[in-house]
């Protein structure tokens, strides 16, 4: 039986996520940079789950299972399931109240631009935000399982106190990330807009021991945006890339197209 | 070996997906009520994937098997992966050309409001519009495996006939829902935006047979959203909801409100 936690209601509530495990490093550097601002309760799942994208789980049941291996925070939990599905589970089960922040990350590899709608980590903070929880997604560039983090948890630190103290308009959401610099190197921040951005597929074809094809998901992300307001430009030049985001994804412009250009009656 | 198909260059190409499999009646459905508009090619999850979201496919290899079950396409493919994974397949393995059209549907049940995040018909539909493919999403309000798709078809038919003679600006992208009506009784279309809207989740705990805990994720969709002109409304007064979309996430406005009252250096 998991009996949901008894929060201080005087320490803001912080819940941290991922979606590369709660064994990654990038998560304890997470709650490393971040647990004496608050309290902090760990759900993120047993598993990697990195291009999860917004995926819940609907065909499964989901497990919590209680971990030990974060010092000083309130509770960890690993969840069986996605990214939102941990962020869905936290609120609903474990939680005594709706937290203060939602953290999540720190991921391992960009997620700039157009990755903003693969990404577990990014969806698990647009989750928290639906919820109309504050949230943040935190990126490093750098893909290394042992990466070094030092960078990433000065810039954690410094933008999760802004966002305690001055939440943003609804919904309160970044996706932020990270260049692959030391601290001394780290040219600043720049708040900016998502890159023109995709993914160039190429599909691997391999052949197997009975001469059935199959196909592996490779690809090369190119950028087509030589704007220097967007995340794409401040990365490549050192500097944090913060993008306010939200999920109202309605094309307001093509209404009025529509109206003027389709026949429909 | 898989062979790319051989494309007439004088008629449409339609790339047709979905999210509930290739064996779904809303996908037959949707092929019937285009295929003598172009040469169709059906490229769909060979299992239902409802709730996938925007996920890709990163640590199994992909499977693509011929089916026969449509008449009148050109080919059909069922993927073992997941709604975005079949696009991006369709694209780089078996079509020898940018399709004119991408078609993702009928989904067996509404996508309206804030459900075109967790949708695998919308995020399929979304990867079509991010590989500049003009792009529609179909839903019809009916969970029913069996649902009458009359209406719905008329409506296919009609929204396909006028993207493919004007398609939007970039990203030319619509998440269109069909009410549960006769098409007798169908008022209407209405162009809107997306309600505000979201799940309010309510996990359904039960007990194994060795006393562990485990969760299924249930929940009520709630709109909070009283505006005449969302598709909440729309689809609650009978009429089709069309609501164009892009996924360009960056919130504009918050990023003055961070420079006006973040300290970040």
């Amino acid at each position: 039986m998991i009996h949901k936690i008894k929060s201080d209601p005087n320490k803001p509530l912080i819940l941290i996520t991922n979606d590369d495990s709660i064994y990654s490093k990038g998560i304890r550097s997470l709650v490393d940079a971040v647990k004496d601002l608050g309290q902090v309760v760990v759900v993120a799942p047993s598993l990697p789950q990195s291009g999860m994208g917004h995926a819940v789980t609907l065909k499964d049941p989901i497990r919590l299972t209680p971990i030990v291996r974060f010092d000083g925070v309130l509770a960890s939990y690993a969840c069986s399931g996605t990214p939102v599905d941990s962020v869905k589970i936290a609120r609903d089960i474990i939680l005594d109240r709706k937290p203060d922040i939602c953290l999540s990350g720190i991921n391992h590899g960009s997620n700039s631009s157009i990755n903003i709608i693969y990404s577990g980590t990014m969806s698990a903070a647009v989750e928290a935000a639906i919820e109309e929880i504050p949230s943040i997604g935190f990126s490093l560039c750098d893909h290394d399982l042992d990466a070094d983090f030092e960078t990433a948890k000065q810039v954690v630190r410094k933008l999760t106190i802004q966002m305690l103290a001055h939440p943003l308009n609804k919904p309160s959401l970044l996706n932020v990330n990270i260049p692959k610099v030391k601290p001394e190197n780290l040219k600043g921040y720049r708040i900016c807009r998502q890159a023109v951005a995709k993914w160039e597929e190429e599909f691997e074809e391999r052949i197997d021991p009975r001469g059935g094809n199959y196909y592996w998901l490779t690809g090369k992300f190119v950028s087509y945006d030589d704007g220097h307001d967007t995340d794409e430009w401040a990365l490549a030049n050192d500097f944090v890339s913060v993008v306010p985001i939200q999920f109202d994804l309605t094309n307001y412009h093509n209404i009025n197209y529509i109206h003027n250009n389709w026949e429909l009656n």
